[in-house]
Parts: structure tokens; sequence; C-alpha cells
């Protein structure tokens, strides 16, 4: 069985973990804290980031875009209903959107937070700084804006089929939403359908018992009705 | 003809330019400054970023994933020598090292001393911040070390043969060494060495070219034997 080296609230991480659930793959965890830069993850990877994935011959594959063409190739399902499109340009445009969660939305929203809420704390007691908090939450008024654009028009965030761009999203706002940075009652409702919609999916069912120690997650985190 | 929507400094679009001329594949170049945010770019491309590619169709891609994708798809010479490695392992060792390249050495590196030297004087005719240009020089001798501590090893930065993580990083080192940050008298020889091997490439060429209006390059830049 493949294993994956992964923290619950690193978004790249849960990206992996459910797009494996939705490809029926199952997956060791083993979880550590990246922040800590332990010489044991230095040695896979220099630059110290998750995910990492060990495949079933226990090679390493370091890092999202590595851990999710060797999924692609190794364990994606023959069977029509994988989550990268066939056409070139839904392709080209499911990439875009990866692309914007994973680097976009996590420069100017994700990380922040879990930087300040989670790995300061963890590493010197330190409380996040407020002035960092806002610029990201006013940061992430302005993603939702846009999704909310998209999904206006589209069944799912790439358009008519659910595809890794969905998922890719949908990780970021579930570490968000464990922490409680997402006000869903002010959340325009195309987005908030669609996050019900891939939060019900059985794929999403690992993701909703996460627990990060000292850090509870937000109230309506595992409610499929939020 | 494709064409390429880019700025010359911009690394990311260096990446596609470098990959489209080793491909054989002519490109039209239409240069673009991202950080003035013009309606026309954001209608395209809400983020603000490049490349953006249009197909012979004319359709936009946009992003360096979904583009580097769509080059692989459409113009990708079926014979033997692509940029992307055949073997599963090696292609995710070069993906790992792609990233390496557009996310970690970009947001260390790469993106400050742009963003300093560059966009900052274009848009309000500021100068750099010195700690800032400090900070990501410091942060590039770190990258060096690594860089050549993979070469000390290898032939190429991913492994035996040449992939699109040689031009990822070269792409990089071209930008940084057009604005003059790479000292190549302190630059370790394996590096060096390396980057003269891909710099001597016909691809390579068109890059060397370049000029940005009131910023001719560093005194080495178009020199084979720098």
């Amino acid at each position: 069985m493949p294993s994956l080296v992964h923290h619950p609230l690193d978004p790249a991480s849960r990206l992996v973990r459910l797009m494996c659930a939705e490809y029926g793959v199952p997956l060791d965890l083993e979880e550590i804290k990246p922040w800590l830069r332990e010489e044991a993850l230095l040695e896979i990877n220099p630059a110290a980031t998750l995910p990492i994935l060990f495949t079933d011959t226990e090679q390493a594959v370091v890092g999202i875009l590595a851990t999710l063409h060797v999924i692609e190739d190794f364990y994606a399902p023959d069977a029509v209903g994988g989550l990268v499109p066939a056409d070139p340009m839904a392709r080209a445009e499911m990439w875009r959107l990866v692309e914007w969660a994973l680097v976009k939305l996590n420069d100017e929203v994700t990380r922040y937070l879990v930087e300040e809420k989670i790995a300061k704390r963890d590493l010197r007691g330190a409380t996040p700084e407020p002035a960092v908090l806002r610029a990201a939450k006013a940061n992430f008024v302005e993603h939702m804006l846009y999704f909310n654009y998209l999904l206006a028009s589209r069944n799912w965030v790439g358009g008519d089929e659910m595809s890794l761009a969905d998922f890719a999203l949908a990780a970021h706002f579930s570490t968000l939403d464990y922490m409680g940075d997402i006000d869903w009652s002010k959340a325009p409702h195309e987005t908030r359908d669609w996050y019900s919609r891939i939060k019900s999916r059985p794929a999403f069912r690992t993701l909703l018992n996460d627990r990060v120690t000292a850090m509870p997650p937000s109230k309506g985190y595992a409610n499929l009705d939020f």
C-alpha cells in the first residue's frame, strides 16, 4: 500500500488524500510537522514541503506536482470517471485552476493562516499576528468572488465535469473551514452549494475526522448541512 | 502559429520559450507588463500572471502548468528526445525540480528581484529596497548549494538526461543573470558547467537577444564563455 507523509491541515496533502480516496487507493498516513524541519524530512525533501508519497515499491515521490502525476500514472482507474478531463483544452482549464489553488490561493490566503494559527504556536508558543490574519481574510473575500463568478455559469469549478481543480480548491477550503476562516453566513450561495456537493462525496469523509492537537475544528467543519 | 503573451524577464514565460524552441515550435511573442494589471490581461487571466499561450486555434491557455501540459500534448515531437522522461519515476523527479524552480526558487529569490528591480521602478519610479535584495541574494546562495549538490552526481539536474527541470531552472538563472544577480566568480563549478552547457543549446539563443527598456543585461549575459 502506498503511504503518504502529510500534515492534516496541509492543503496539498489533503488534495492527495482526496484524490486517492476518489480513486479507491488506500493510503497509509504518516503525520509530520514540516515547520520543525526535522533531519528525517530534509533528507528526503530539502524543500521541507509536503506531501511526500512512498509508492508500493517504497520509492519517494516528493512535492505536489510529482505526486499528482504519479497517482495519475500508477493509480488512476482505467474506467471513465477519472479526475483529469480527456479533452486537452478542458485539461488546460483544470491545470489553470489547480495552479490557482496551489500557488495563488495558497500564497495569498492559506499558508499565512496555517503559519499564524498552527506553525507559530507550535514552534514558539506565539499567538497569531492580527494584521496578517486580517490581510489573509480580506484576500480570501476576493478569491471567493472569483470562485462564485465561475460557479455561477459552471457546474463544477473547471466546467461541466468534476475534476482535480475542484479537489484542489476543496482541499484549501477544508483547511480554512477547519480553522474557522470561512464565514458561511456571508458566502455566496453558488460557492456554498458547490462546497456542499463536494463535501458530501464519500472521498471527503476521511478529511472530516481529522483532528489537530489543541485545535478542535470549527463548529460546522464535519457537518454536511453546514 | 501559436502566440505567447510574455514578459522578457518573467521566468515562467522564458521556460515556455525555451521549451518551444527546443521542440522547434515557432512562437509569435506579445510582450506585456503584468504588474500594470491592465484590463485586457485581467479579462483573460484574473490572476494577472504569465505566461498565456494562444494555440493555433486561438484558444487561450492560462498559467505555466496549463501551458506546459498543452505544449506537451499538442506540440511535443513524437520522436525520442522530448523533455519529459518516459520513466514514471524519472518524470516524478523532473516534476519535483520543476516545482522547486516555479514555486520555491521563484518565491524565495526571483520574484523579489524582478519586483524590486523592474516592476517597482516601472510602476512608480521607486528604487529597489536594499534589504529585500540582500535577503533574496542570500536565499539564492542556499539554492546554489543545493543545485551544486545535485549536479555533483548528475549530468543534468534531474538525472542522466536533460529534461524540463533543466529548462525550468535555466529560465530562472537566465532572468537572474540578465539582472546581474549571479556572481559567477563565486559560483561552484558544477553549476557553472551545467549552465554553460544549457546556455550553448540552440534553443537558448532567442533569450540571449532579449533587452528590457532602460535595463541593459549584465556583461556576461549573452556570452557563451561567461
